[in-house]
Parts: C-alpha cells; sequence; structure tokens
C-alpha cells in the first residue's frame, strides 16, 4: 500500500471536498457564479485582513507580479527590490524586463531581508518609487519583517509591493493595519486549491498611481478587473477559471470556519513541530531566522547526501512528495512542507517518511526521534 | 425536475470523466503530470495539425493572445487587425495598449471579414508586419477563411496571427498547411475543459521575430516556455493549473478517439441542424455567410422580444444557459451553442427549449417544427 502525499510548499494538499468542487461546472455569468464569486472575494479580504480591493486574475503567482509592477509602474521608475532567493530574484527579473530602474539589494540565501538596509538604499535614493518584498521566500523558508519593512517605506512617497504568494493565510500580514499598498498572493498555498488563480490588494495610493502609470498591460489591467469585479453580481472581465473559483468558495468557507487566527496559530504549530523534529535528528536549518518561517522548513542535506536524493526516496518509497532545493540550493537541501491543509498527523507521516529516507541512505537516524521531538511540540509539552 | 445545461459558445459542457480528473490532484514536478504534460502537448499539435511548437499558459485565451502580440512585435511596428466582433476589436484593443501602429479595419459585424481588404491595406502599407484576423468570432458566429487570409499573407514578410479561440478544434485550420503564423487557442470551447488554459502555435517564422521583438513580457514569455517545454518530461515556468491540464489529458484521448476529421463533421453536422432550425421557426440569422459558421449560431430575436428575455427565460424554466448578444449585439440577438461536448440530442433538447421560451414571449411558434427540421439533417434527410 502506498498512498500519495503533497507535502510541497505549494502545491499544497487539497481537501477532498474542494477537489470535488471542480466537478460540476457552473456558468459565469449565472447567479451561481456571481455569488461564488462575491463570496471569494469577500473572503479574500479577510484572509488579506483590508478593505482594499483585491483583484482576481487567472494566471500563476508570477502573473499577478507582473500585474502588480506592470499597472503601478512606468518604464525608467527607480525600485528597491529584495532578491535572497529565486522568488526575490524573480521581482528583479520582472523589474528589469519592464525597463524599471532596478536597484536589487541582495542578500544572503538563508538570511532575513534586512530592514537597515532599505533604510539605507532609501536615502541614497531618495526618488525610489516602489519598494519590492518576498514576504515568504519559499526556496530557503525565510519569512521576511513585512511590518518592519513598511514602516519605512510609510515615510517615502514609493509604493510597497509584497510578493506573499506563499504566506498569505499561513503567516500574518496585516495589509491595511501595516499600509501595505500591493498584496500578490496565490490559490495553491495556504488557500488550500490547486494553482490557477493569483490576486493583488491595491491600496489607495496604489490605484493613484495606477492613473500615472505607462506600462503595457491588458490581461492583468486592473482597472478592467475591478470594473468587473464592482458589478452586481461581480463578474471578471475575461472567462475565469470557474471550476477553481468554485473550489476557492469551498476553501474559503474552511478557512472563516477556523478563524485566521487559529489558522495562524496553526502554521506556527506546526512550524516549531517540524523545527523540533529537524534539530532531534540533528540536521542544520537553511533560514538562520525561523521566528516567522512557519510556510517550508528548508534543511542542509547531510554530509555525503543530496538533497534531490532524499526527496526521491520519499518519493518513491512512500509516495510522498517533498521539496527539493531551487537555484543556487539545488541539490544542497530538502524543503518539508507545511502551509495549507495539513493536521498534526500530516507533520509526523512527513518526519516519519524523512527519518525512513535518511536511515536508508545511511545517515545516522535514531529511529522516532524526530517523530517524537514533533508530537511533544504538538502535544505541549 | 430542473437540469442543467451549459449550451453557450463557451465555456462548452464539460464530460463528466474531464470534470472528474479534477478531483485527484497531481504534483507538477511528478512523472505522472509529466506524462499529462507530454500527451497534452501532443494533442494540442495534433488538434493544431501543426508540427510547430505550440506553447501553454495558464490564463484565459486574452492572456494568449497579448503573449502572441507582446512576444513577436515591437512598439511602433505597423499591422493590419480584422474587427467585425467583440473578439476582433480586442485584437485592436490589445494592439493599441502595447504601442502598434494597428490598422483596424472595421467590417459589419455578421459579414466575413474580406481577403480583398486584405490585399488592398497590404498594397498601401507595404511595411505591415502583422495580420491579425479572428477566425471564429463568437460574438457573431461569423467563420472567416482563414486559408484564403493565409495565402495573401504569405506573399509578404508580415505574421499572420489568428485568435482560433472558439474555433480550434471545432473548425478546420490547418496551421502547418496553410502557413499560419500564430494560432491562439483556448481550453473551454472545442478542447472541452473548463476555461482556464490558453495556447499559442509559434511558426519557424514567429520565432524569428521573438528574437528580435521588444515589447515587455515576463509571464506569457514564449522562450521561458518552450525552455521549460522541452525538457524531458515537459514542465511549464511557473506553477500551472495542474488539474485543467489533467482535464485536458482526458478530453485529448477523447478527440483523439474520435478521430478529428470526425470532430469537424460532428461541428458541421450540428451546425446545420440548428441553421435548419432556425429557418424553419421563421428566425433570422446574424452571420450572413453560414459555410463555416459551425461554432454557434447566432440569431436576431424576433420583433418586439429581447434576445436578453429568450436567455433568461430558457435559463430560468428550464436551466439552459445560452448566450445573448455582446458589444453593440447586446439585447438584439441571441446566440446557439453547437461547439465541443455536444451529441444530436442536446441539439434537439437547446431547440426545443428554444421553442417553448419563444412561445412563452409570445412569437408564434409552430410547436415542434424547430426539432422536426434539425431531427431530419440528423437523420440525413
Amino acid at each position: 500500500m502506498k498512498k500519495s502525499y503533497i507535502f510541497t510548499p505549494g502545491p499544497s494538499p487539497v481537501p477532498p471536498e474542494v477537489g470535488i468542487a471542480q466537478v460540476k461546472m457552473v456558468h459565469h455569468r449565472s447567479p451561481d457564479f456571481g455569488e461564488y464569486l462575491d463570496r471569494v472575494l469577500n473572503g479574500l479580504k479577510y484572509v488579506y485582513q483590508t478593505e482594499n480591493d483585491v483583484i482576481m486574475f487567472t494566471s500563476s503567482g508570477t502573473g499577478a507580479m507582473e500585474g502588480a509592477i506592470a499597472n503601478c509602474f512606468s518604464a525608467g521608475d527607480k525600485v528597491i527590490a529584495f532578491a535572497g532567493g529565486k522568488f526575490g530574484e524573480r521581482l528583479v527579473e520582472i523589474s528589469n524586463c519592464f525597463g524599471l530602474n532596478c536597484i536589487a539589494i541582495e542578500y544572503e540565501w538563508g538570511e532575513n531581508a534586512d530592514p537597515a538596509a532599505l533604510e539605507k538604499a532609501l536615502e541614497e535614493n531618495p526618488d525610489t518609487r516602489g519598494v519590492f518584498l518576498t514576504q515568504s521566500e519559499t526556496s530557503t523558508g525565510v519569512v521576511n519583517d513585512v511590518e518592519a519593512f513598511a514602516r519605512i517605506v510609510a515615510r517615502t512617497d514609493a509604493l510597497f509591493l509584497v510578493d506573499a504568494i506563499s504566506g498569505l493565510g499561513a503567516v500574518d500580514l496585516k495589509t491595511d493595519e501595516w499600509g501595505v499598498d500591493l498584496v500578490v498572493g496565490g490559490s495553491q498555498k495556504a488557500l488550500m486549491i490547486p494553482p490557477g488563480l493569483a490576486f493583488v490588494a491595491v491600496s489607495k495610493k496604489a490605484w493613484k498611481a495606477v492613473d500615472t502609470a505607462t506600462l503595457p498591460r491588458y490581461y492583468f489591467c486592473f482597472k478592467a478587473a475591478k470594473a468587473s469585479q464592482s458589478k452586481t453580481p461581480p463578474e471578471t472581465p475575461y472567462t475565469p477559471a470557474i471550476t477553481l473559483i468554485q473550489a476557492l468558495d469551498v476553501a474559503m468557507s474552511m478557512i472563516k470556519d477556523e478563524g485566521l487566527e487559529n489558522v495562524f496559530a496553526r502554521h506556527e504549530l506546526f512550524a516549531r513541530a517540524t523545527q523540533a523534529a529537524v534539530e532531534a535528528l540533528g540536521l542544520e536549518f537553511v533560514a538562520t531566522d525561523r521566528s516567522r518561517a512557519f510556510v517550508t522548513t528548508s534543511v542542509w542535506a547531510p554530509e555525503g547526501i543530496k538533497g534531490g536524493d532524499i526527496v526521491k526516496a520519499m518519493r518513491n518509497d512512500f509516495g510522498m512528495f517533498i521539496a527539493g532545493g531551487q537555484g543556487k540550493l539545488k541539490g544542497k537541501i530538502f524543503r518539508l512542507g507545511h502551509v495549507g491543509y495539513f493536521d498534526r498527523f500530516d507533520i509526523t507521516s512527513q518526519l516519519a517518511g524523512l527519518e525512513l529516507a535518511l536511515k536508508k541512505l545511511g545517515y545516522p537516524v535514531e529511529i522516532g526521534a524526530g517523530v517524537t521531538a514533533a508530537l511533544k511540540v504538538l502535544a505541549g509539552e
């Protein structure tokens, strides 16, 4: 008997009732669909902790990142982007692709982006129009201090854009209270549905920028999306991924039933349990600061073992999908997931699978040590 | 008892086995997914009748239209776009949005785009870099003569871009034999899956244009997509709509089993049957030339009855979704669908529903006349 487990930090596991919600498609101009979309858009505001518009696109999260940039900036605009992982690098790439004058602040993969570096960069570049930060850098497991960055950006006229694709709904992000202008989210992480939908929360300040920004955008046009979403019932400008919106309606009601605070607490608990197991197994973390690293736990592969071999062993022997390294960390690390639809036994199962895989690959494992350490955290000990 | 029928020309009905294929999501870096994607990409080549690369995006068809333009052209490039309906107008809008020098050739909604008008425009504009045409103009039901246009464009250096979103897999389009450089398709029409995936077939000539085109593109970057799709097993650059690709794998095998020629013949037969019913009911067609109008049958609402009232009556009384008019035809027409997953009894059911709705709205219907006329065509009489 080999079951199938998706334990990657996106796509994350899909609840059966969410999966089934895709089967019977309604028409996107039907009253039923209008009700789904209305509930989903309101649910997104709840998760985003915002009264701002949340714009929805049928695309990967990357599409919404492009949309946030293309709608609010013009060629030559100076922006500061933090790059300490694959997704931070993507912010730089998109900026360069669209002809922004992008100051890339690179930091070590595994470190946190440094608010002091932003202060310095802003002092040196008072004409900065935008600051781009990854909240949860999925490639390293690091979760940056969005609030600290927001305080600094708030002293300037710059727009603050946060890629929260893997962190949204897993780690606290108070869009309005902290004053984040553009928050990009995706469907296949804490929102618990398959990939294919992406979102951007757009502040009033960002909408003002939309009016003067000259980069070309059509499919990702915020104004077109807002005009359609503002109708009663709400619509989308182009035919959307209807079955995914049906799925999101179910997932949203699960999140609302659990309550956002409880959802955050669950993510923190499962991360702490996983971290305890990693320590008990004598392994080393990639993320040096784990105080907010609640989306994925990145771990250095032990000496003499390739990260990919651990991934393959867990997949081939147990049907468990965990993630390997990306970019410059490829082959060197593995990543344990705990974002979205996980319960405590998924956490212990994942760690049990890890112990068995490590033993098979020759790493000296005291079998049960990781699982026990995690279970103690879960038991509140 | 009221069932639910999607008879719109997109999204079109989803076969139950296709709907169910979305339930259990695989991981997009799993061997299973690689097999799905490989089969789907090969299946698309079959439907497109091409050896060219077919690039896949997670987006609405409009996203792929933008991608085709943004990857192959530069600001200021002169293009000729035919606009005789909502989707032709969209080609003009995207061109203008991206700063192309777009010569819009408007033609009457309901008429066919005229190859002679293209010849004249090309003579007057020998520096034309692209010709944009809608194959199946879903807003009017007109299907243009892509082959005739292709012959004319072939005499020039211009790229020929065809929006085949609603026609692909319904009406013959020989991408390679006719030499169409960019063919845009969508998932929610003849391909029988829910909306959310879009495609572009890219000729060698178009790839050369990609090398020099300077419009910004990131999410819709052809080169990035090709690099990922060329891997073994194939991948996508960003997390794709996995469950829709699973669905497309099932739908593709249905199309292959039926055979493309038979699929085309079925669409033609059902269109002819629907046309016969419309004539028998004494109604007037929007499309003046119906020799290729096999995707949707657009009909003028009878004097004194709003198109939307017919749509609403069929929806509210029978759970049948047909389409009303778009743009300048809003309220004036209704559109009967027969693209994708329709069998002959869907055709007669739709017409039966139409007869009942028309009678209710006060139109003098000889009940059974439309259904009988259609059935005679289906019976081969």
